[in-house]
C-alpha cells in the first residue's frame, strides 16, 4: 500500500466530534502531567452523546495513564489510520512506566490547541483532546472514564464536512479495529445502506 | 456479493464473548417483555471487562427498548453481517413503540437459551444474551446501561476457537460499522499488526 505523506490536519467541528469514534476505532490514548507523559492502545471507547461530545472510554486502573490522567484530569484519544497498525500494537504492550514511549518510538507529537496534550497526526486520521468527567464508581467498577471532547481535528482527505470519507486512495488512513490476539481489521470503501 | 445460507450457530465461550464487539460492530439490540418484544439499532457499545464478560452500551432514555430494559432487566445484543445493512438501518429509524419490527420486517426469531429473548441468525455473525447490572445514575447521566454476558454464539464461518474470521469467502458476514447520515462501513480482511 503507497505510503501517504501528512497533511495539514484541520479542525472539526464539535458538534461532529463523536462521529470520529461512532464506527468503533481502535484508539490510542495520550496524557501527561508534571513533566511525565504516555500513550496506550484502547480498544475500548464509544460515544455517548453528540452535544455536548462525551465519550466513553476504559481505561484500566492499574495503568500509567489511569495515574496521569487521574492527576491531570484530561486525555486525548488519537485515532490511527490502518498504516500504524505496529505502532498501536507496541503502544498497547509496554508500561508508560518502564520508557517514554514516544521517545522510543522516535514519535514526535504536537500540542493540541486548548488543553496542550501530545496528539500525532503522522499515520493518524484524527485526534481529539477530552476533559474527565468524574465518576468514581463508574471509574472504579468498570475501569470505565467519561471525558467530554474540548477539541478536534481530523486529516481533511479522510474526514472533512463531518462526515467519514473512506475511499480506495486513502487506505493509510482508513480506522483500525483490534480483534485481539495480535490481529486487526481496518475498515473498507463506505456505502449506503441500500447498496450493501 | 454473494449471498449465504444460514448456518447452525455455534455457542462461544464466556471468556471469549467480550471479543465479539472488541473491535467496535454497529449491533442491534432486542428486547422483549410481558408480550411485547423490540429491536433496534445501537451504534454506541463496547466491552468492559473479559472476564465476567461485561459491556457498556447507550440506550437512549426515550426508547420502547429502554422502557423494555427497565421492566425486564435483559437485552440481546445482535451482531449483523454486512449483508444487514438495510435492515439496521430500518430499525433504527422507527420506534417499537408504534409497530411490531420483527412482523414488520418479516423477521423470526429465536429464543436465546438462557434468557429466551429474541435473537437473529440470518445475515448476522453472532448474538449475545445479557442481564442488566443496574446502575441508575449512568443511566440517566449518559444513558449508559452496563450489562453481564450469560449466553453468546455465533456463525462459525466468521468466528471459531474465540477468533474473528475476516476472509475474502465470507464477506456477507463482516461486520457493519455505522458512520452516521445513512452511510455504513465494513471491515476487511484480518491481518497481523506486522503486516498492515
Amino acid at each position: 500500500m503507497g505510503r501517504m505523506t501528512a497533511a495539514a490536519f484541520a479542525p472539526v467541528d464539535l458538534t461532529h466530534a463523536s462521529r470520529l469514534i461512532n464506527h468503533g476505532p481502535t484508539v490510542m490514548v495520550s496524557s501527561a502531567h508534571a513533566g511525565q507523559r504516555n500513550i496506550m492502545a484502547a480498544a475500548w471507547s464509544m460515544p455517548v452523546e453528540f452535544s455536548p461530545p462525551r465519550l466513553a472510554i476504559v481505561i484500566d486502573k492499574h495503568t500509567h495513564t489511569h495515574q496521569l490522567l487521574m492527576a491531570s484530569g484530561q486525555l486525548a484519544v488519537i485515532v490511527p489510520g490502518r498504516v500504524l497498525a505496529p505502532l498501536v500494537l507496541a503502544v498497547g504492550q509496554r508500561s508508560g512506566r518502564d520508557e517514554d514511549k514516544f521517545a522510543a518510538h522516535g514519535l514526535q507529537p504536537l500540542a493540541g490547541p486548548v488543553l496542550g496534550l501530545p496528539v500525532l497526526e503522522q499515520g493518524v486520521a484524527a485526534w481529539l483532546e477530552c476533559r474527565l468527567i468524574p465518576e468514581p464508581h463508574t471509574q472504579a467498577a468498570y475501569d470505565t472514564c467519561f471525558v467530554e471532547v474540548v477539541s478536534a481535528a481530523a486529516d481533511p482527505r479522510v474526514f472533512a464536512h463531518g462526515r467519514w470519507s473512506f475511499r480506495d486512495d486513502n487506505t493509510d488512513l482508513h480506522t483500525l479495529h483490534y480483534l485481539g490476539g495480535g490481529q486487526f481489521t481496518a475498515v473498507g470503501t463506505a456505502f449506503d445502506a441500500s447498496t450493501p
